[in-house]
């Protein structure tokens, strides 16, 4: 029984059965998970992520415990540690988080419940790297042999590292292609220009920008020309390559903007396939931790009683 | 198949199959549409707008996506464009917007989900306009040959201009009365005073001073006994008249505090119309866009397998 | 049919009927309230007492209006009592208020939807009172003849003197302990030094010293030692005595943070015991207002109609 905090924690073939799960959920899923209780904890912005989980929780019947941290009681100190006990106290079966910190895993260690990471500082965001996976296997069928090339902010982005392990993992050739001053030091992954990325590429996974956390590099007015999507670049892709980018998009300033509705694009392929993928992430959890198991189902369903019985009590 | 952006939109017919649908909704609805989500997008504040089309999607047994735009990531930068499309890929099967533009609908042209206008700058608030009608029409049974005057700011109202046409278009005969200054020089309607419109009318619909939007007006302490609805005026209504405001009422300002509950107020069965005549949009727009067809329920349906079912996938 | 502001309504008889029923929620409660609609309106940051509400409403199967006063349009001016009478106008059955004057009820006599109050300035909240009871009834089966010392900020707390009220009514002997100047001169109880609590007691209930009310004494850093919970009075109480903390908790401030979840803390359980008393008083009230007598009850089913009947509608 784990949390899930990392793609890393996951083998091929636990990587490869959830993206089925996810992708058979498309056609057909569980909905009535009814009386299980999931709390989104979102200590960082994020329209998109969020609204995923929900619903991915509001499909399969879950009811949904929205904390938002900026008009919330932790203005009164109140630590993750002590708002996780809290959630888990009052019913909670289930925490979603996101937070600022790379390592807030660490001090929940305590906590009885699954806890699903949404996003940890720079350091890891595995359900995204799980809907970009579903997206190239749904395009491909298979990662054997495929070349992808991870561009942008590499050093800052808290999906790169755990792409390219998952992506070579699964079997694919991985490139990296970033503005001088933003590689990783630690990958050991060839870099490549941006117009060899196109050349060479069966995916380009564009990075954002991210204003939030540097404020330099998007200023350079020829940050597109030189290491963007334009639409050149785009022209000089293989027939069958297609472009992934995790969104909010900068338009203009990584990839051009008329391309991100163009054939090529996966963009809101993408969003969509999130919601599939943290279904099954979802359901994943509250087996392995047996909150799913044919008896607990019953469990809860007995106490599903009508209201005219209730009132007798 | 269209977005609901506007009551001038719909023919006399299709207004007054609205207002008897919404009518009829009051003692019996369908509560049957899950699995259908609905994301209300409002980047203005708004309490009441808001949440009568939350309650007006769970008594319909929609899912509300609650955007709330301070706290989410368009502090990124991302454009209503994007966001539109993010929620329509993560499953959103009809958006809800209030937006401060006049013509936000413009840069909406490619969304491929149904869109209710919640409000639109100065220029539209469609419900609303449908609300009051429905009081009325609650009232009075028809609009033939009644005489209605709308009071107040109608140069900065977001639904003088929609409600003048739709009781025109209903049968109505319309009157304006506004301070000077505060006329709108593109409505071909014959003003008149206060001391008029209450022995004339059978409705009085009171607009509010929006204090966001001007500070000039409302602070001229002879406001109400100049241009509002004073309990002197009230007294020279006829027998039958009633009060109108969409709320939030300015107390003292525009109209009397102690009307506000008065005989002739009809001020919060306004807002529990408001309801159900969201509730008849809902549907004609799900209807007419094939969402709620028998078929697609079917399909919708199917996809409800139990759980010990989507377990031996 | 009465609001539920005050534990001090309630008789002894009606307190235990009370806390039995939450008792057998805890294995058993009705979920199907569906198409009754709850507001919550908090005036005040809350994670805990909202989380709470929401959870006891979800698990009953009412429908929850989420008001944030922040965000909404009380920016716009609007009262209280306009704001409640607007959510009763839009649909809501029942309202849960929390705001920061003592004594907002007065001006919501007239609103006729029940109500519960879910914190009233510095002067009730009753339902942190009645979970306090929960899980002191829920240890020891009665309260006749318990030793409880209620510790801290006196003054300013908002459950001492419900607390001191519910628990003499229900035969309990109460005690109170506090650092000079932070008693409350109002109330008739012997005051003991925390080395005398821990020495006698049954129950030690720590307040919460509040930074956002006053902000001199916590800045003392021997407050934990002069009028805290040490590990070493933790180490003097009676074998069966048992620590309760409506939390949040400033840990090393009122109480040792190795305290919070040691074998005699019932923190977690209190937060846990909140859900189901407010479920409890929940359906008192619904009862009480004949909104879920079996009458309303079919009634309002009957307003369940499949959706292909309403189509034809």
């Amino acid at each position: 029984m784990e949390h899930f905090i990392s793609v890393e924690q996951l083998t091929k073939t636990q990587l490869l059965t959830i993206l089925k799960q996810a992708k058979a959920y498309k056609s057909s899923y569980p909905q009535n998970l009814e009386q299980i209780f999931c709390a989104n904890l979102f200590y960082e912005p994020s329209t998109r992520t969020k609204m995923s989980f929900i619903v991915a929780e509001r499909k399969l019947g879950i009811e949904v415990l929205d904390f938002n941290e900026s008009i919330s009681s932790t203005k009164k100190g109140e630590s993750l540690y002590d708002t996780a006990k809290t959630f888990e106290a009052i019913g909670a079966d289930l925490l979603v988080i996101r937070h600022p910190s790379d390592d807030w895993i660490e001090e929940l260690q305590d906590i009885s419940i699954p806890i699903i990471n949404a996003g940890a500082g720079k350091k890891e965001h595995p359900t995204q790297c799980l809907l970009d996976l579903l997206t190239i296997y749904e395009e491909f069928g298979t990662f054997e042999n495929l070349k992808i090339t991870i561009s942008g902010d590499i050093k800052h982005s808290r999906v790169a590292h755990s792409n390219v392990n998952a992506l070579r993992k699964l079997g694919a050739e991985v490139y990296l292609s970033a503005p001088e001053g933003l590689e990783d030091p630690l990958l050991d992954v060839p870099y490549i220009s941006m117009n060899q990325a196109v050349d060479i590429s069966d995916v380009v996974m564009m990075l954002r920008v991210q204003h939030e956390r540097h404020s330099q590099v998007q200023k350079n007015a020829h940050y597109l020309d030189m290491y963007g999507l334009t639409k050149l670049r785009e022209k000089r892709m293989k027939n069958h390559a297609i472009i992934l980018h995790p969104a909010p998009v900068n338009r203009g300033v990584e990839i051009d903007s008329e391309l991100i509705e163009c054939d090529r694009s996966r963009i809101f392929k993408q969003m969509e396939n999130g919601v599939y993928v943290r279904m099954a992430i979802i359901i994943k959890l509250l087996k392995e931790w047996g909150m799913t198991t044919n008896e607990n189902i019953i469990e809860k369903y007995n106490k599903t009683i009508h209201f005219e019985k209730a009132r007798n009590m």
